[in-house]
């Protein structure tokens, strides 16, 4: 069971005044909880380049009438079946796909794969998620 | 039908076989592609911040047990059902959750919708994936 | 004068363990200096997007032997006066030049002024530093 | 002396205008001057992954009536001599310096010195501007 510690921060009156504005606006219920936010943060950066375990997500937007192009993001993504959890697959309009990848593993294959799926004739954007798989993140 | 044009580009020898490399690397089939992605990646830097519809991925990391939380996320999620088009859930062990919402919409309200979602208690991690509909990059 | 409060920030033991890992590695004195960089930061960026009045640097990299670069420089320099402070040129070899401008102004304006040097034939990279006046950020 | 080739790139015509749009506010003279931006970018973001060799600067925000403030940063830049080109001072306000420190060599070791100037009490905020040396982008 994680145990919580409480420590004190010090900082100027008006600075503090301004980052309770800014906490409001972006909804958090208190102080800790966005402190916490950034402090996560850093870790995240940090797994993505020295780590060997990381979750996100590869968003592809393609249109699918595109020769050959469905089989080859399939066929890729079957290669790279130990780093993808699963795969969403959104009909944005009569031509254009949205598809979400949901990977977990290594960042380097991770990164392998988005660049090799952004890399594909037909797939007009492809972005990466970088996000955590929370074990390293309490 | 799209029409394709054909243009010169003029580019110094030596930094023409060091992009040559660069793109066999990530797997581009030719030069144009590679350019084209190069040029539609500033296309949806710009929807982002000047366009109206946007599509994208909000990826969170929480921990289940939190009490409450799973309640949180979904009444949330309702509230922005116009700009939500589908969730994956994802365990990605005893405790930790991988949700991926697919989004599409108003780039302000998606970035409104990721900002309440990260400041949750509970919810570790958050990251906001910026990709585009397609429609504007053919 | 300015004044300073203190208050309290809750968190799991571990994540605090390697938060103050973390912090040793980055040279910080303390937790509160270090948390107080992640606010600063924050607020800076928001000093670019919603500010009137910001500082930084724009750093060009350019060969001088190219006809007409140093005039062109130059002379776009002296149309953007308004915003710019100061400029430091080094050598970097026979033909490399690093030129660092320093910035205060209008966000919009110094983006503006980083956009026209970057664009000029000759110029090989530009980038431009986003930091503050100081004057919000105590 | 360098040799320029030239080589085709096929686009959408309608891709093409707008991008022939974006680049005109972006004060590019022609297309290929815009492209070899995009391609230098690509090869400056890679140069301080994996070079040895990079150029930039590090933009710091402080407020000199700190105690011994001033000493400590000189201090450091002593210690860092090997990455450091030189140095330049504005004084944005009684309180607020601006100091811009040009910086060329090992990226690992120009970061290394941006996160101990940063870390540094009084330091309100450090920004580097990741640039090059030219040499590798012609």
């Amino acid at each position: 069971m994680a145990e919580v510690v409480r420590f004190g921060v010090s900082l100027d009156r008006e600075l503090l005044e301004r980052f309770d504005n800014l906490i409001k606006e972006k909804n958090y219920s208190n102080r800790s909880e966005a402190i916490r936010d950034l402090i996560r943060e850093e870790f995240v950066k940090r797994e993505w380049i020295e780590g060997d375990d990381v979750a996100g997500a590869i968003v592809l937007i393609y249109d699918h009438h595109r020769k050959d192009l469905l089989n080859k993001i399939t066929d890729i993504q079957h290669n790279y079946q130990n780093v993808i959890i699963s795969t969403q697959h959104i009909h944005l309009d009569h031509d254009n796909c949205l598809e979400i990848i949901a990977v977990r593993g290594n960042p380097k294959e991770v990164k392998k794969l988005a660049d090799i799926l952004k890399a594909i004739k037909g797939v007009k954007h492809g972005a990466l998620s970088m996000s955590s798989t929370g074990k390293e993140i309490i």
